[in-house]
C-alpha cells in the first residue's frame, strides 16, 4: 500500500474489477468465467455481473467451448474473449524521415500496415499533424475502411513526453517545445490520441509480444539516431514523476566531455550517436571522408586503424553506459532493440564482456542480455498496444459512469 | 495488474486485508473502524472481523474517543491504535567503527538507544555477530529488560545486500562474501533478524518519519565513507531483481578513470570519497600533508589553490552523478542525507547549480533537493522501522495460518 495514497474506494474497486477482468481475458485469448474469478480474486457473482456489462458494451464476446471436455461433469464452460471488432486502433511511430503505421483490431490483431516517407525530420506541429492525418487516411484506405472507424491512436515520438498528460516537452520531430501535441492531432482526427516516448512503446511491445513476455522487470535500450531507454518495473513502464524519466542517451559519461547535439557536454549520445562517430572520424581523417556510418564501418572492417579506434571508443562508452544501467537498476533482462545489427560495435560480445567488468562485482548471475532486431513497424505495434489499453480504460470508465 | 503475476487469491486477500488494516492504523496513530473501512475499501463487516482478530492477538488496542465529539449523533467512535507493548524491536546500524542501536516499541516509539565503538571496520561474520549480540545485551540492560524480550532485529550494513533473502553478497563490515548473515545472528539472538542495505534503511526512515513523509517517489543519497543511494518508487524501496539495485557510488563517471577501492576504475566514489580526496591532495602536495578531510577542507577555506581544486573536482563529479540520477529517475525529491554538512563541497548551492546544467533541458520544475543532516542513530531508527514491518507481516501470516 502506498502510505500517502488512499486505497481504492468501492466504486473504484468495481471499475478496477472491470479493468482486471478485461486484462485477464486479453491475456488469455479466451477464458471461462470461473477461471476469471480464480485469476482475479473477484467473486464469481461479481464476475458474472461485470462480464455481462462488458458483453452488453460489445467489448467481449462468448466463444464456444473447445478442446477436450470429456470427463468434466455438467455443461461445458463457455469462454469469453476480447471482441476484436469492438474497436479499430492505430499505432504510429514517427522516426526521423518515416511514419510507420499499424492498424489492429481491439484484440491486437493486425489489420493493415503502411509506411510513408517524410521530407524533413523536424517540422511545426501543425505540419506533422497534417502528415500523420494523411498517412492515417492512406492506411485506412488500404484496409478498406474510413478513418472515422478509428477508436484511438497511439503515437510514439523521440524526446521528452509526459504520457499521462499527453504533453511533449520537446521532440526531435517537432519545432515547438512544450506543446499538447495530442490536442493538436485530436482537432483533425476522429478519435482520442495517446502519446508516449518511443522507447517506452518498444518496452511495451517487448512486454506484450516480444522478448519481455512473462518478465515483469526488464530494460529496453534502443539505438537509432539517438539512444533511448524504456524501463519496466513490476510489469509497468516507469516514467518518473514528470514523464521525464529513464533518460539514457543524455546521461553524462565524461565531465566536460564531447559536445552533444543537445548543447550539453559529455552525454553518452555524443560518443555513440551516428553524428558523433562521423564527427570523430572526419576530424581525425582531416576531411569529410565519411558521410555514412556504413562507410566508417566498412573502413574499420578493412583494417583502417583510425576507423577502428573511433568505433572502439564508442563501444567502450556504450558498455560503460550499460554497466551504469545494470548498477542502478539490477534488471533481470536487458533487451538491445534496433535495426542496426550490422554495425556490431554496439551489439558485440565485447560490449557485454566490457560491461561485465564495470558492474559491481557480485557473485550473482549477470542480467540476461538479448539483442532484438526489429524495425519501425514493431515500434508502431507497441503504440497500438498502448492505445488499446487506454481505449479499454476509457470505455471501462464510461461503463462505470453508466453503472455507478 | 502484473501481466505474468496472478492476482491475489481470496485467502491472500484476507491476509492483505489484515496487513492493510494494520498499516492504516499505524499511519493514523488512532482511527475508528468505519474510517479504516473508508481508507482501505474493505467492507465494514470485514474490518470488524479482522480488527477483532488483531485485538485478540494483542497487536492493536482500543483507545477512548477524544477531541470534539459534539454535534455528532450516536455513541462516540472508539479508536484503534497499535499496541506499543505488543513487541520490542531493535534497529541497528553498523558503521565503520561504530554500532548504533535503537530499541522501539511496536508503535515505533523509542525506548532506549546506545552506541558502541568497534575496534576494526572489517571482521569475520562470527566476530561481528558477537559484537552485535554484546551491544544488544547492553542496550536492553540500559532499557531495563532482558534481550529475550526482543521480537525482531533490523540491521543495516553497507554493501550489497539481498534483503528478501537476508543475504550479504559483500559488505565493507564483513570479511566473508556471500553469507547468510541473518542466519549467523539468529543462532545467538532470540528473534528473527532482517538485513538491508544501510542507504535503503535511511530511505525508509525518511519515508516514515523524515523529509520523505507524504512523498511516494523520492531518492536518498547518503555520503559517508562511501556513497549510497536508496530509491522509493510508489511508496516502496526499489531493490532490483537480485537486491543489487540502486548502486550509485560505483557507477562510472569516467572511462578508465581513477582507481576505486572496489578495484574498478572511474567510479564516482573514487572522485568524492574521503580516501580519494586525500589521495589526490597528498599526491599533488608531494607528501602526506593531509591526514583528514578536515585539514584539507580548512586549507581550501584558507585559500590554498591546490586544496580548492581537489574539492572543486569532487563537487563537479558529484553534481554530474546527481544529474545522471535525475535524468534516469526523474524523482520528485532528492534528499542528501549525512552528518558531514561542514564539508560543504558536496552540499553547496554550487552543486545544485551545476547539476541543473547537466539535467536534460526541460521546461518543468527541478526536483526538490533537500539536505538532511543526521547521524547513525537515525539510520538505526530506519532499521527498527523495517523490522517492525517485517514482524507485522510475520505475525499477520501466523494469524492467517490460524484463521485460514
Amino acid at each position: 500500500m502506498s502510505r500517502s495514497g488512499k486505497l481504492a474506494s468501492q466504486g473504484e474497486q468495481r471499475e478496477n474489477g472491470r479493468q482486471q477482468i478485461l486484462d485477464v481475458i486479453r491475456a488469455s485469448e479466451h477464458i471461462a468465467r470461473i477461471d476469471i474469478a480464480k485469476a482475479t480474486g473477484v467473486s464469481p457473482a461479481t464476475v458474472t455481473a461485470l462480464t455481462s456489462e462488458l458483453l452488453n458494451a460489445g467489448l467481449i464476446c462468448e466463444v464456444a467451448p473447445e478442446g477436450n471436455t470429456e470427463g468434466r461433469r455438467g455443461r461445458p464452460r463457455v469462454g469469453l474473449a476480447i471482441r476484436g471488432d469492438a474497436h479499430r486502433i492505430a499505432g504510429i511511430k514517427v522516426a526521423r524521415r518515416l511514419i510507420s503505421i499499424v492498424i489492429t483490431d481491439f484484440a491486437g490483431h493486425e489489420i493493415v500496415h503502411h509506411e510513408l516517407a517524410l521530407d524533413t525530420g523536424r517540422m511545426p506541429a501543425q505540419v506533422l499533424a497534417q502528415e500523420i492525418h494523411r498517412a492515417l487516411k492512406e492506411t485506412c484506405k488500404l484496409g478498406g475502411f474510413p478513418i472515422a472507424d478509428l477508436s484511438g491512436v497511439g503515437l510514439g515520438l523521440a524526446g521528452m513526453i509526459d504520457a499521462p498528460r499527453n504533453f511533449v516537452y520537446w521532440s526531435s520531430s517537432l519545432e515547438e517545445r512544450n506543446i499538447h501535441f495530442a490536442a493538436v492531432l485530436e482537432e483533425i482526427l476522429p478519435c482520442p490520441v495517446f502519446l508516449d516516448n518511443d522507447a517506452n512503446l518498444v518496452a511495451k511491445a517487448e512486454h506484450l509480444f516480444g522478448a519481455g513476455r512473462n518478465c515483469d522487470n526488464f530494460i529496453v535500450i534502443t539505438i537509432e539516431h539517438g539512444v533511448g531507454m524504456g524501463v519496466v518495473i513490476d510489469g509497468k513502464i516507469y516514467r518518473g514523476t514528470k514523464g521525464c524519466g529513464t533518460e539514457f542517451g543524455h546521461t553524462k559519461v565524461q565531465l566536460e566531455g564531447a559536445l552533444c547535439q543537445c548543447g550539453q557536454r559529455g552525454c553518452l549520445e555524443a560518443y555513440v550517436g551516428d553524428y558523433a562517430l562521423l564527427r570523430e572520424a572526419n576530424i581525425s581523417s582531416g576531411g569529410e571522408r565519411y558521410q555514412t556510418l556504413a562507410s566508417l564501418f566498412s573502413a574499420a572492417q578493412k583494417g583502417d586503424a583510425m576507423a577502428q579506434s573511433v568505433l572502439d571508443r564508442a563501444r567502450r562508452m556504450f558498455a560503460l553506459g550499460l554497466a551504469n544501467v545494470v548498477n542502478i537498476f539490477d534488471p533481470g533482462k536487458i533487451i538491445l532493440a534496433g535495426a542496426r545489427l550490422s554495425f556490431d560495435h554496439l551489439y558485440s560480445d565485447r560490449v557485454i564482456d566490457e560491461m561485465q567488468q564495470w558492474i559491481v562485482d557480485v557473485d550473482a548471475p549477470m542480467p540476461e542480455i538479448l539483442v532484438h532486431d526489429w524495425g519501425d513497424l514493431m515500434w508502431a505495434k507497441g503504440a497500438a498496444a498502448y492505445a488499446i489499453e487506454e481505449v479499454s480504460a476509457l470505455t471501462v470508465k464510461r461503463l462505470a459512469g453508466a453503472a455507478g
